[in-house]
């Protein structure tokens, strides 16, 4: 694969994640009596990770998450000096969804502009403090890149990994919507915190900060608990070599 | 397999993916207090995929979709002459299906007589204008391609394709029930609307027109990320030699 | 494995189809507020289906259904001479559970009697009458033999089969719970009917007659479709030799 | 693998099983209008155990929970020796997750102190008396530790198990909520308790008493359905040999 076709499928990948999560919680969480409610936008996001890690997943390890890649760095899964190139292409692909989201729900009546930003406080959906936030970013993305890493461990059993780190964001969904509306992944925040700037810009620096700080301790942590450090597949959510 | 048993099971295939999906809609999802709501439905939709799949993948393909069967043949895994076989069955299995729904659904006591078809404007469920519909269409079904493509590519984990398409299916849903009901599949608006008539059927060139336009799309798209053009066993949602 | 063996899971497993299915719709679906309703109760059937698929499919070929028995006998996949067995086992493994729901549901206040029985007509949850339910029945359970005989042909991908033919139930019941409560399984309506006895009992044939008739049409439609005759490792839903 | 480093993965999964599966019921079941409810919270607990089972399987087996590691220890699967280690490491990582759950929602107004504790009688969601609570837990647990020893098995299809075991726990709790919050494990229960002392410190005796006996029959019954003694890689759900 060409850089330009891994920073391409990160992208696309990208803009998959926040326009299938963030665009069910925008137009189908609250429709009436029908609406999926949060449950349903749980799933929406594991199922972006899902879906893609089986499409993609040969193509670039589709990370999808700045917080991913660096974890993964941190783990010994992949090289620093390809972690720009992921990075900017995972953030231009959460903008470009959050920016066409804002554009079709806006031609729905009585649209009022949100694109299903991260926040805490007076942000927060259930006005959980900042420090609840802060301590719970940190605590599920250690545990999403945990699983990341074992489940594309060279001992873990092949071709399952797309189901368990999918499903992994659909819990971590399921915890902590009502705290921070759930990030782990800081371009997932950028994209709808570019679009409806005020608020959610100020908050954005916690899901950069929360994640990756979760993310690099789990790169640790995973090598205390025996990581083997042996080449894979590239298929499943894990770097090229 | 012979061409008949090829379409057979593409009617049988397509037959399930509207009774199933749409019956879902019309039978449970606004049943009180305990209905199942579009979230039911979502996964309805998609669990007629990943059941198909893995039952008829290896007799047809199961693309049970003329933007699938397009989709392919633009990235180059379907001969174009078997284009009209496939599409021919799909529209028949889903006239049927819809027919027999409309049958049961009569059934009950109150029953007004919508089997689940498509629209925009005035016949969208949120009432999203036809820009909205016509956008989310080409740009779901792009991404719908897209997975089905990766996920049967000779690089992706063999054997888990039904889960990644049938689980994309329903992840469409969850985002674009309330925009357009959800087609991403002209013979699945094609039954519904032949059976409503009236605005169902007045709009129901958008539904081939959205989807198909994405297909090909990602038909392209799919190359410039590196496809391979390599041979895989027939199972999983892929044309066969 | 010994008969002993083999009708001992057969019997083990339809007490679980039959204790978390409808127990799920006893004891969880219409819980104030936070109730599982109709799609949690259509997973749960899906679920108990592919855990023992999972845990007994090598024991027995998990059947846990009279319909899915004589399905698989019309499509040439299991011996005529077993289906006693079998069937008589199912039945009891379904009576047990519908009695041990009955005694663990009457240690609430208020419970009033139901283990979650088949209808029609007055005794349909949606109120939908005979002819409706009759046609539901065969046509869900002749595609529900479908899924199995497909989902265990030697051509589709081995080990999957559990997750084709459990999510094909769940499917199932995100149709039709309003119309008959869902059946598909003459075993499945024995158990509660017996213990509700009146009109559920009352109307037990029909989900003796529509089931078996839906099942063994599609032992002959999988034949015409192609079917392989070839053996395959027990563990999927697929008789023994 | 060293000891600590079984038991740190023990730890760090239990913390995650109770994190994660109590966490989602306190922060998010009940939230206003788009709350996930009892479906949510039990998709939850199971993907806690399947997402784990995927990526610390290789580690420690993946039990989470001193019934499961009692039951594999009557079914053949586990040495007596290292049942202290497990069971210390299951408890403090279930304690550490109460405790920092407890903290967490703390940061939110109005929060009243629950952790998802276990109960039956006054403490039961439904008001179900004790022996229908006592009942329940030792049929499920029985029945959890059935799937864990068969799906497991030598003969089962290889990689599937975690699926497999964790969405029994999804099923057992969809069926159970109502009459005991659901246990099947008493680590999970100690946790909570430790943390809301009162009644749920005083009806946890059950919780360590039917689960476990639940689990030792299944052991037993498993060797009565033919269970084999084989090695397996410790991928899945299994112990170490």
């Amino acid at each position: 694969m060409t850089n330009v076709q891994r920073g391409l499928a990160e992208m696309i990948g990208t803009f998959w994640l926040v326009f299938g999560g963030c665009g069910s919680a925008v137009f189908s969480a609250a429709f009436p009596d029908v609406g999926i409610g949060l449950l349903g936008v749980s799933l929406a996001f594991g199922l972006t990770v899902l879906t893609m890690a089986y499409s993609i997943g040969h193509i670039s390890g589709c990370h999808l998450n700045p917080a991913v890649t660096l974890g993964l760095w941190a783990g010994g899964r992949f090289p620093a000096k390809d972690i720009p190139l992921y990075v900017i292409a995972q953030v231009i692909g959460a903008v470009i969804a959050a920016a066409l989201l804002y554009h079709i729900a806006s031609g729905a009546p009585g649209y009022t502009g949100g694109v299903a930003s991260n926040g805490f406080g007076a942000h927060s959906p259930g006005g959980y403090v900042m420090m609840a936030g802060l301590l719970i970013e940190v605590v599920l993305t250690f545990m999403f890149l945990l699983i990341i890493l074992g489940s594309t461990d060279s001992r873990a059993p092949a071709g399952f990994a797309p189901i368990a780190i999918g499903l992994a964001l659909t819990l971590i969904h399921l915890i902590s919507i009502p705290v921070t509306n759930t990030s782990v992944n800081p371009a997932r925040s950028t994209g709808p915190a570019l679009i409806e700037g005020g608020i959610a810009l100020e908050q954005l620096w916690l899901f950069w900060v929360a994640p990756i700080a979760g993310a690099l301790l789990a790169g640790l942590a995973y090598k205390v608990l025996g990581a083997d450090a042996g080449a894979r597949p590239p298929v499943e959510g894990e770097a090229l070599p």
